[in-house]
């Protein structure tokens, strides 16, 4: 028996497994592929033979696959061995997938939360790994002291599907700036210009302009959207031209950049002209809009 | 007689022309709608009755108007005026448009900087302004101080496209931040979850994740993309496709996301599953394609 089993040995379930290890725990491990609990092996994990054996050693189970498919797969078949535990699911995945499986999962006896990891495998054990969670309150309280060797933890709430919803919108904004900076290298490359000379430029200006956002939020919620940093929808319409234009000359691909400009220009036509990009956000929200 | 000119008396010219006030500089200022020099007549500038007279009031002239167009159609017909001048173009334009610009007011006796503002207005004077120069580096070591009222200089090369390529790739980077947070606003916004709630985790998420990209500057000028966080562009295709569906299921337009989805999906297909996100800058590069 041990206190901590991890089901799941990529690049992820493979640093949470160690993190566990660093702190004492005991651990259980299965991959599909056997080869990657090697490693763990060495450093101390009990390596089990089947999905049922590592479910039944421990009353924590923590799941760290690809795809929630890939959960189903694994512990469908062993079901029957969940009842007691507590499943600490960290596999990526949307709010309607978490909250189905918890169901599942409560109606197998197990207690369910579902978390999502905002942090890359290197940084997990560290107090820059945060970890969201929900689902059962009461589970989460008796394990929260486990779970606090991954990272810093945060509770969101008692629906299985909070912590996928934070995950996936956070990932959604930093996808956003992902893509901006890939665009912006594809362009400063173009003119020769190499990404290290470019970067601590772009780092300062994105950690500048994210000054901006905490307005957003307060323009969101009151919905007054009236710009106060003088720097209104209308004109950054109007210069978003150079941006297309820019990359359309030095042969960069413009399928990032262009969406953002229909939507600026669905602002200008409604009205937005003057407000800040805050406003942007209800055109989104497809069952907002109206005739 | 006054030291420095400015034409063009938006939000951003306004800002330009009260830190040259503040500094101490005496400033003319000219605006087509001359309602908007009012204020900053009150704080000491002369006010121009034509653009020419404001050209011909100052060695230093310095434009913040809407587009490049308007720049032309200002300083046209006074080209004349323009000779024994520096212009100093802060007008946001694309680096064709700044390169024919310093032609034109090189052709016409005239010293050119172009200039791209990496700030809001309530920014300007401050020393968290960015303002990025390039062109004649003997006008701008001549103006540099008078310059220096606005903010941080730094000073790009002599060909006069620099500024605009690098504050275009800046602005590029920042949209793509803008737009993945817009995203988030409207799919946790469709949840309930008031933008203030959520907006200071996709603060910290976003600084977090910036950590990641002095390595792609690495990578990118390197040619080596081997992930070393261990967070594939494979499982990252395969983590976005719930990006996607929780926005469908929300309601939430997918217009924004969808290009970074199948750029990653060509990236797979490209044989870069194991590779970082950073090897997708080439896929953009359109010319650099090829059979
Ligand atoms: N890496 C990150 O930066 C990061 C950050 C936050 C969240 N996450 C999330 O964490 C989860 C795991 O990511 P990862 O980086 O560890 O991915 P990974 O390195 O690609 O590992 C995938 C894991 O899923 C297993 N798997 C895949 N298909 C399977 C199947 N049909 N049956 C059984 N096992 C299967 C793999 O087993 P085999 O070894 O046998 O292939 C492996 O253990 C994902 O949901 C990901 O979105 C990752
Ligand atoms: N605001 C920002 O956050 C910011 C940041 C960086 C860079 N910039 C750049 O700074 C420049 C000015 O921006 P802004 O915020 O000051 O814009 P703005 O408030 O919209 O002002 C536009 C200016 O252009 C003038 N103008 C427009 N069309 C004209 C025409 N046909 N003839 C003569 N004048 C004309 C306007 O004169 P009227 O008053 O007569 O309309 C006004 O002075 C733009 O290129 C912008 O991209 C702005």
């Amino acid at each position: 028996m041990s206190e901590i089993t991890v089901i799941g040995l990529g690049a992820m379930g493979t640093a949470l497994a160690e993190a566990f290890l660093n702190q004492g725990y005991s651990v259980t491990v299965w991959n599909r592929s056997p080869a990657k609990a090697e490693a763990l092996a060495a450093k101390g994990a009990i390596v089990a033979v089947s999905v049922e054996e590592a479910v039944r050693s421990s009353p924590l189970i923590v799941t760290c696959l690809l795809v929630y498919d890939t959960v189903r797969e694994a512990l469908g078949p062993v079901a029957a061995a969940l009842s007691g535990r507590t499943v600490v699911n960290l596999t990526n995945g949307t709010p309607e997938q978490a909250r189905e499986m918890s169901d599942w999962a409560i109606s197998h006896g197990a207690d369910y939360i579902d978390g999502g990891i905002m942090a890359v495998p290197p940084m997990i054990g560290g107090p820059h790994a945060l970890i969201l969670y929900s689902g059962s309150s009461q589970a989460f309280d008796a394990c929260s002291g486990q779970l606090g060797a991954l990272g810093t933890s945060k509770y969101l709430g008692e629906d299985a599907g909070l912590a996928p919803l934070y995950d996936i919108s956070l990932l959604t904004g930093m996808y956003g700036m992902f893509a901006g900076t890939l665009q912006a290298l594809a362009l400063t490359g173009a003119a020769g210009i190499p990404a290290g000379a470019f970067m601590p430029l772009l780092a300062s200006w994105l950690q500048a302009m994210q000054g901006l956002l905490p307005k957003w939020a307060e323009q969101i919620d009151s919905g007054d959207h009236t710009s106060d940093v003088v720097s209104n929808l209308g004109m950054q319409a109007d210069a978003y031209v150079n941006l297309i234009d820019a990359s359309r000359s030095a042969d960069v691909s413009t399928e990032l950049v262009l969406p953002m400009q229909s939507l600026m220009k669905r602002g200008v036509a409604a009205g937005q002209a003057n407000a800040d990009l805050s406003s942007l956000v209800a055109l989104l929200r497809l069952s907002k809009q109206g005739a």
